[in-house]
């Protein structure tokens, strides 16, 4: 049973959900660690998982939800009746609920949203209508904020009232503002327990506090952070008005998210995460999306070589190399936008800095050209014995590679101007171009040269 | 003079260096955010970068260093003076330490050491022995230690009297050790303040600490902080003895840092980063140590098609789409590598669970392949009107995606359990392999059928 339950838990899980014992599933659960939790979970039939959301507690519910990765979150969330599903998020610190909410497709939001209690549906409404990848789509509603002339006392009647719901804040400053609900000063909590309660926060307040706006992208507050040593920050909309507070934990976790997308992205699997519990046909269907994007590409690609079959037929040596150009090419190209894309998120270039980049790629693009161009053309040689044939296949590829760097290391920065994502969209068209330069470049040199290749 | 610092800093920077004022050129680095600062950096001249750090004073150059990327500030470091380098890496945390010498030639790293003061030069080689993704390799050796016996009036006097270097430290908890350094205890700073001050910590303590050891995983850090919000947690050896405090902020820097390394090794980005700021050479040897393996392989993968020269010359059709099959099993294969790493990363697949991986992978193949089989070999069949040639590259494309996306999803956990780097070698295998099949599948296919094809 130990073996089992640390290698298959969910086997274990299973049978507990089965015997039907609120107690004792509360009880296995609360032996899983996170990670444990969400692999299990994610292997439970779509019965089990029903039945297990049947047993628990919002509450208890609403941790497991806190365990999983978001995807996988809104997966379970979305299938479940919108009342239940609402007494769960209900649960949940806002910032999550948001994520959670944006992740579940509209309709099912709209009906959840329906159930949930009043403020905690306006407060998840208006963190929706923020781009996730900004200070405003990370934030959390939760924070603490007074008018500047309410006193001590105030203040600490307050607090104790209303303790149990500030308790699941992750309060370490209190935010004071104007009448205009202005941001005008902070005050560390304990900033609250030495002075006489019947100051005011205006005399006590650190004034002109640090914030930074809704808009701000994730690569500003992780510079914010960098620079100070906060435990959170202020977020203000155009007039300073103030709408939340960003935490450096969700900064890094915004950050690391971004990572993940790019990666999936350049290598094809679009609509955020993939796992392999998902519906079969779900799968099978995104990865579909981009592929047949894909293949039609290819097939305009290639048709360059069908315009040039009467050469390719009196060199056949040549269709050899046709594969090769086409990888190399791509291979070459995808290590420049990986650089441009690392150099955006670090803020080292931006995209207007368009000609240092072509500048720096292209030095370079002529220099590895030479190299792989001299591999494969020596490569035509030694096979066939024919010079002619290496000079073609070799500068064909060392032109293609010059293209295929200064391309790729472009492609990121103009995308990112027309407000496309470079990490799903470089690749499909950085290999088109370049396919069909290196087919027209390689196939174009053979049928000049064509008396002395066949 | 405003607009020009925001937009292009180095040039003010240049400006200021070139004054040789180090007063209004430590201004200036004020000024400027971690961002800022790692860009006008990496746009100066290496005369220019010599000549500022020559003006800073090493702990102002330490600033500049915390600044800017691990990878950048390693190379920053590295064309020092070992003296000069030595003095600012003294002002460094230990875990940044290990981390900046980890990255430059150990040559270099030795001569730099040797001229740290003694302490902490013996802190960053014992650092430095731990792999930079465990807990051991990620701490910082500054935190603090008590034997349980000493009195809290003998910890405070300690405090007190290296309050200077202790302010340096993250403290939030103060350890609490038997006499052979095991951990038996912690306390909070707060928990000092009140008790009398004879009393031992032994009987202050909360016994029986949470900790971690120094094998343990980036993966296995974060499902400890996602499950206990604490400022740090303590690192043992295997006998429990104390070595260091992991603090949340560098585990979820060292998973965005695996995530980034993740995204570049399989771009083809090897040897940690490469920013445009780098020498062309060193830039170009190493993308060219990727691509050359490429190419080998590659011209392997495309011998197969030179085996098959007289069917292809018969049935030139063929090689338009050889090309294609070659990117689209690539395409369909690097789907699966993708999400096998997301679920390795995420702990919801082990190295161990090849069986699940590839029934998963197999359905989705077939669905996939029997799709883009049909969109392939349709397209085949209205360009020549030749059913024989669409069902050649029809089944061709479907069997080979079958493999690729089987192969595809199977390569990370292999590779993993072979301790090789999935991101940097999946790749090259996986189109190594389906290209070979790929042309070998539509070539013997066609040769079979050849009478009906030409």
């Amino acid at each position: 049973m130990t073996l089992r339950s640390v290698d298959r838990p969910w086997e274990a899980l299973h049978d507990v959900i089965a015997s039907n014992n609120m107690a004792a599933l509360q009880a296995f659960l609360e032996t899983l660690g996170p990670t444990e939790t969400a692999r299990a979970i994610s292997r439970l039939s779509q019965e089990d998982q029903n039945q297990l959301f049947a047993l628990l507690t919002p509450a208890v519910a609403a941790e497991v939800i806190e365990d999983v990765s978001e995807k996988q979150a809104a997966d379970l969330i979305e299938v479940l009746p919108p009342k239940q599903a609402a007494a769960i998020i209900d649960e949940l610190q806002s910032d999550l609920q948001a994520d959670l909410l944006g992740e579940i497709c509209s309709e099912s939001a709209e009906a959840i949203l329906d159930e949930m209690s009043p403020e905690e549906a306006e407060e998840a409404r208006e963190l929706m209508a923020f781009p996730p990848d900004t200070a405003g789509g990370i934030m959390i509603a939760e924070f603490l904020a007074f008018r500047e002339d309410r006193t001590i006392q105030y203040v600490l009647d307050r607090l104790q009232r209303n303790r149990e719901t500030y308790a699941r804040y992750h309060v370490q400053y209190l935010y004071v503002r104007d009448g205009q609900g202005r941001l005008t000063g902070v005050l560390r909590m304990h900033d609250l327990l030495f002075p006489e309660r019947t100051r005011r926060l205006k005399e006590l307040m650190i004034p002109n506090p640090l914030y930074i706006e809704a808009t701000a992208s994730i690569q500003d507050l992780q510079a914010f952070f960098d620079e100070h040593k906060l435990f959170g920050v202020p977020v203000v909309d155009s007039e300073t008005r103030m709408l939340g507070v960003v935490l450096p934990h969700d900064v890094e976790e915004a950050a690391l998210k971004q990572a993940d997308r790019q990666f999936l992205g350049t290598s094809g699997i679009v609509g955020g995460e993939e796992f392999r519990s998902m519906p079969l046909a779900l799968r099978s269907r995104r990865r579909l999306s981009w592929l047949s994007i894909n293949i039609v590409l290819n097939i305009i690609a290639a048709s360059v070589i069908a315009l040039y079959q009467d050469t390719l037929a009196a060199a056949i040596a040549l269709a050899v190399f046709l594969p090769i150009i086409s990888d190399m090419s791509g291979c070459s190209g995808n290590q420049a936008v990986a650089v441009s894309m690392r150099e955006l998120t670090l803020g080292l270039v931006r995209p207007n800095e368009m000609l240092r980049v072509v500048g720096k790629e292209a030095s370079l693009g002529l220099i590895n050209g030479l190299v792989l161009g001299i591999l494969l053309g020596g490569a035509a040689l030694l096979w066939k014995q024919n010079p002619v044939l290496g000079l073609v296949v070799g500068v064909a590829l060392m032109l293609n590679t010059l293209l295929a760097v200064s391309l790729g290391g472009l492609l990121p920065l103009a995308l990112k101007r027309l407000k496309l994502d470079p990490a799903l969209v470089s690749g499909p068209i950085l290999t088109t171009v370049t396919d069909m330069c290196g087919f027209f470049l390689v196939l174009s040199f053979a049928t000049m040269a064509l008396p002395r290749l066949s």
